[in-house]
């Protein structure tokens, strides 16, 4: 599954297998990977033919193979287009094909491609630290721990217990306080990572069919995971301090009273994709509306140790009454742990963790208790001091080479995403890129309804190589 | 959270606290737990002050004060009642209360109890192997030989595959030939233990509102997830050689054309709770009326390696056409490291690994990675092997138990179940027997809509307790 992401721009003359065949292969698997969205259109023949390459009628016959193939299909006049049915083979022929969940194609493009980079190119598009910059003797010294108590005994014979691990719990309690959040052991419940914390407390609160607001731009697997449990999304325009209030009492007012929204969606700290904080003023005025219109808050938190630990939070100032905290280690410490959590308040603990018994059961106390240690013993505290320093200086340099590069930031520069905008359709320019072997996350992808937009997220971290602002200064100018 | 269930009989004199506040607490304690789900009555006055050598007055007492707290209600000439809202405090009050999920109170009182069983008694009603019959050094090896490894850095640091580790996958595709399944590692995804297994495919395959058919009796955390998720729960009574069929297809032809089940889920291989086999037979005639309704079908089979591996699965018959097959480790090897995994028709592997993608991102390949050690180097296997030999006594020696206990077998005793017939009713047994700190799993448990029965599941490896069997003597005689 990785060829059609390791593919770089040059098809190979010679090899085993036709230049047709190489170019059918590289479309086929990248409509398998829905990084060709069923109905996008092919390059046209003639684009298509510059960009590898290779003649037009090598490029034709490469088509005509696809549309054997059932993958696309030929429109009079106006192209090549993927089949809406070219990723379910014999769906349309079976009566028994379950209901496909509603969920925009785009968002498990990003995803997957997040999993499966590119070999060795640091990539623009992704989310998360890269991975020299992370501690790996700090999380084996911490395992090594574990492994050798006599915990590896109940971590591993037992199902543990069903609010999580009690050694992390208690050590979560004491760490949120650096965040102004109070909160006791018992009000927590570790998950596999903040996107299961978000999935327990949404499917607990919700049910299909209810509405629920969110914030836009925002990020797209929540979206997706909103609509493949059957809600309606309702997007509010993010500003740089918070969320449009307006928007927010209009479009809960134009909802018929048994179908108004429950639950906003939001993230308070460096916003994601636009690195945006809430501010203080308008925090108070969230709980407020919330309060009038008995909303709940899902306060995603996953980014707060890349910012200052003073910044507000919504859990902070209600103190968990209607506000639920979610968070985890995975832009910070480890994404392969896959260590979360949910604060909530008192009483709707049991229920989440009801919520994440029929799910998981428990989750893992292993890794559990080897990411206790680093919270307890202040190691995290002083990684995330060394990831700021360095996070700061590449923030820096890579603000100098979106400038330089005609680009501009759509928000102010901040944490580890920048909300960039390069002129042209970034959906277009993220297709061209990833002939040169880079993952681009185009603004479509930050959106509840597809639209066209000139703005993409890049990764501070990761966005300083010279190649890629060289294929992306040509890319963008053949545009 | 666990005094509820650590109580013994005897309360304690002299304490610190009334014997009037000791009881009250011991019901809060049961009310919040959910092992008094809402509308239970308590024990009548009588009852109770006998159960614990109290006076009348002293259980009147604990009983007003539990009313006070809005816990219980008194309902003239019936007695005391849990109150609906008993578990949300100022739900009624609050309008910005959530929907409920509407899931049996009953399944979650049983799960909950399983992960915090009496201290140091073993549990009858348990669903797990005894710690110690587990192999930690087996474990703690394969573990250190991860962590020694190069891929710690690739386990730790990045999210890892979106399908779950390739070396536990390759693992699999290989042992699942052991019982005929013919899989490639491409048709794996892993996932959190066997239950998230069954939540993925669940997910993608149905949406709100959908029908479902299920064996009866059966596991009640699956009803309870599927009711959870908006689904109609069809039950098919699950007979000794399988489901009956009959009731099977007039179930699907009492549902209107648009509202017809899309899915079977089912236990192939030592049912849960009777022990059953599907025959040959009757597994080729599920797949018959499976094709012919267009079915799908999710086997689960958590019991794999305590059956003959040579008993037969639809999802060999069927190689994985319509037949989706669900496994896990918890009921062998380690019920804390939460692996398990489906093994997928091609055609939906993308499907489930999307729906894992948008509840959990990844899984942690850490774990998976060392299971996939055991795997590897028929560590597994022979362990396997012990563990049998070990039940096949030990379920020798609780036959007698039962038998001479006046009990007899609702199914022939096989594997790590036994569904036993005590001539009581198993719910008031199970309330009883809670006061001497057993934990029962009441047939009521087994049942998609409450009933009576005189029916209980035991575990095999767990109900040779003799003081078990004296208080279980004297508590049925009470009756």
């Amino acid at each position: 599954m990785n060829d059609a992401l390791h593919a770089t721009a040059a098809l190979s003359r010679g090899a085993d297998t036709s230049l047709t065949e190489q170019l059918a292969l590289r479309f086929s698997d990248r409509i398998r990977l829905r990084l060709l969205a069923p109905g996008a259109r092919l390059p046209s023949v003639r684009e298509c033919a510059r960009r590898h390459s290779v003649s037009p009628s090598t490029v034709v016959a490469a088509y005509d193979q696809l549309q054997a193939q059932g993958m696309v299909e030929a429109r009079r006049q106006r192209g090549f287009f993927v089949r809406p049915q070219a990723l379910e083979p014999g769906t349309a022929e079976s009566p028994a094909a379950p209901a496909r969940t509603p969920m925009p194609i785009s968002a498990t493009t990003l995803i997957r491609g997040m999993f499966q980079p590119p070999q060795g190119q640091s990539m623009p598009g992704l989310g998360a630290l890269p991975i020299d910059w992370l501690d790996l003797p700090l999380l084996a010294g911490a395992l090594r721990k574990v492994a050798r108590s006599t915990s590896l005994r109940a971590c591993s014979l037992e199902y543990g217990e069903p609010a999580g691990d009690s050694r992390l719990r208690r050590a979560l309690a004491a760490r949120l306080a650096d965040h102004g959040v109070s909160a006791t052991a018992q009000q927590i419940v570790t998950t596999i990572g903040a996107t299961h914390g978000l999935d327990v407390v949404t499917r607990t609160l919700l049910k299909s069919g209810d509405s629920v607001l969110v914030d836009e731009p925002g990020w797209s697997v929540e979206y997706a995971r909103l609509a493949a449990l059957g809600m309606r999304v309702l997007p509010v325009p993010r500003g740089d301090d918070g969320p449009d209030l307006a928007v927010m009492q209009r479009l809960i007012d134009a909802q018929p009273p048994q179908q108004r929204p429950r639950l906003y969606v939001t993230v308070s700290v460096l916003h994601n994709p636009t690195g945006a904080s809430l501010s203080l003023q308008l925090a108070h005025r969230v709980l407020q509306l919330a309060q009038k219109n008995n909303l709940h808050i899902v306060e995603d938190d996953s980014y707060a140790y890349l910012a200052a630990p003073h910044l507000p939070r919504l859990a902070a100032l209600d103190a968990l009454e209607r506000t639920i905290y979610v968070g985890g280690f995975s832009k910070i410490l480890t994404p392969g742990w896959r260590v979360g959590f949910i604060a909530a308040p008192p009483d709707l603990v049991d229920r989440f963790i009801d919520t994440k018994l029929l799910g998981t059961l428990t989750t893992p106390a292993l890794t559990e208790s080897a990411l206790a240690i680093c919270l307890e013993q202040g190691l995290l505290r002083r990684h995330a001091e060394r990831i700021n320093a360095k996070l700061d200086a590449a923030r820096a340099r890579t603000v100098k080479l979106v400038l330089a590069h005609d680009c501009r930031f759509a928000a102010p520069p901040r944490g580890l995403f920048g909300w960039v905008d390069t002129g042209v359709d970034t959906e277009r320019l993220a297709q061209a890129m990833l002939d040169s072997g880079w993952l681009l996350a185009p603004g479509a992808l930050f959106h509840s309804t597809h639209r066209a937009t000139t703005l993409m997220r890049i990764n501070f971290a990761s966005t300083q190589d010279a190649r890629f602002w060289r294929d992306f200064a040509r890319t963008r100018n053949n545009m």
